[in-house]
């Protein structure tokens, strides 16, 4: 999964994932002391993306956070240093031997877009099994909160799931749907480790997947525990 | 702050602030049972932005939480409903009768971009001050952890911190830098009513917020109970 080559990198005018939309909007503001409004003509470049949902999977029979594993190209360029072909052309190279796949492999909860017109809450079942390969029914799948994710840009808003699953539930080996070109693997941390895991600080994460965990210890581990 | 106007939304193909970049490489893996190797050749859009930081400020004169509230266009776009102005024209509008600048209005964490050469806990003790007032000593930032915000989109590392405050170290409003557009209420809540304001889905936040109470009450509060 993290043997990446050929890397290059060209600007991207007309891109069919990232469109930026420029806002244009009067903001008024009461001044603290002086009660003169105080008009002010601004813009904005933000994009409109799918709202989504993210799954944290916890796995009763055995005791541990089903995460998942992939290749993240956005945190890859992130972490790497772009060098100019030639000065006359805009493409420019990863070199994947100083930079090898490994820096953008990324753990995360499992997680997708809202792009159907279903329930909120079947779309992250879809996604448990695709990704993960668990068949989890609608009831155990306990909705937490939501939250926007990207204030800057984005806006979008993420519905943050919990589902608890058996093995039993465990119908396929996930792993995402190949036709769209996902590749990502199912791992599975022990619930003891699983604080540790995502504070290490040399595991890419996002943070929705740190906040699931403190949210799991706060308030699902003592069940499980006394049970 | 809330008191939105005139908006108007355009498209935007040369954006100073959302510049795409297309990712070209090749990525391999090992198939399970087979021992081929399966080269796929994929291309991936996304954005360089700025590395941040975020900071959970907490005053433990009078134990409230020091949050910073703003208008935010992205979130208010998100919610909102575009028309076109007329069939010709690519101007679309937002009906801000029908949709109230409230809709946009976030509470945050107290953040900013990594964008000068100075220690990040130097650009957290700056945000600090420009956002909220408070003059921090750099002894009273604790780093907690870092992170990826937007895995899919812009992978950039926001680091975390935590910063206590007194009451002596107000310096000044806070509220931002007017000089660059920034409108920003700084906003206190008492500790007691931390995790509530936090999972309320009413109000707009991003998910290092919701983390950050976690974190703090794991962490931080039963030390301040007990003194």
């Amino acid at each position: 999964m993290d043997d990446i080559t050929d890397v290059t990198v060209t600007p991207c005018s007309n891109s069919r994932y990232i469109k930026p939309l420029r806002m244009h909007y009067h903001q008024f503001f009461m001044a603290l002391v002086h009660t003169t409004n105080n008009g002010s003509k601004k813009i904005w470049d933000a994009m409109k993306v799918h709202d989504s949902v993210a799954v944290l999977v916890f796995n009763k029979t055995r005791n541990v956070f089903i995460f998942v594993k992939q290749f993240r190209p956005a945190i890859y360029l992130c972490k790497s240093e772009l060098t100019k072909q030639d000065s006359t052309s805009d493409i420019q190279h990863i070199d994947s031997t100083k930079y090898p796949g490994q820096i953008g492999i990324t753990y995360e909860l499992c997680a997708g877009i809202v792009d159907k017109d279903t329930g909120v809450n079947v779309i992250a079942q879809g996604e448990v099994l695709e990704e993960c390969g668990y068949q989890v029914p609608l009831d155990n799948l306990e909705k937490v909160t939501t939250y926007r994710s990207g204030v800057g840009t984005t806006g979008s808003l993420q519905t943050f799931y919990y589902a608890e699953v058996t093995d039993k539930m465990k119908v396929g080996y996930g792993g995402g749907v190949a036709e769209e070109g996902e590749m990502i693997d199912v791992i599975e941390v022990p619930v003891a480790d699983g604080m540790k895991f995502v504070m290490d600080e040399s595991i890419n994460k996002p943070v929705g997947m740190i906040f699931a965990i403190y949210w799991f210890f706060a308030n699902k581990w003592k069940l499980y525990e006394k049970s």
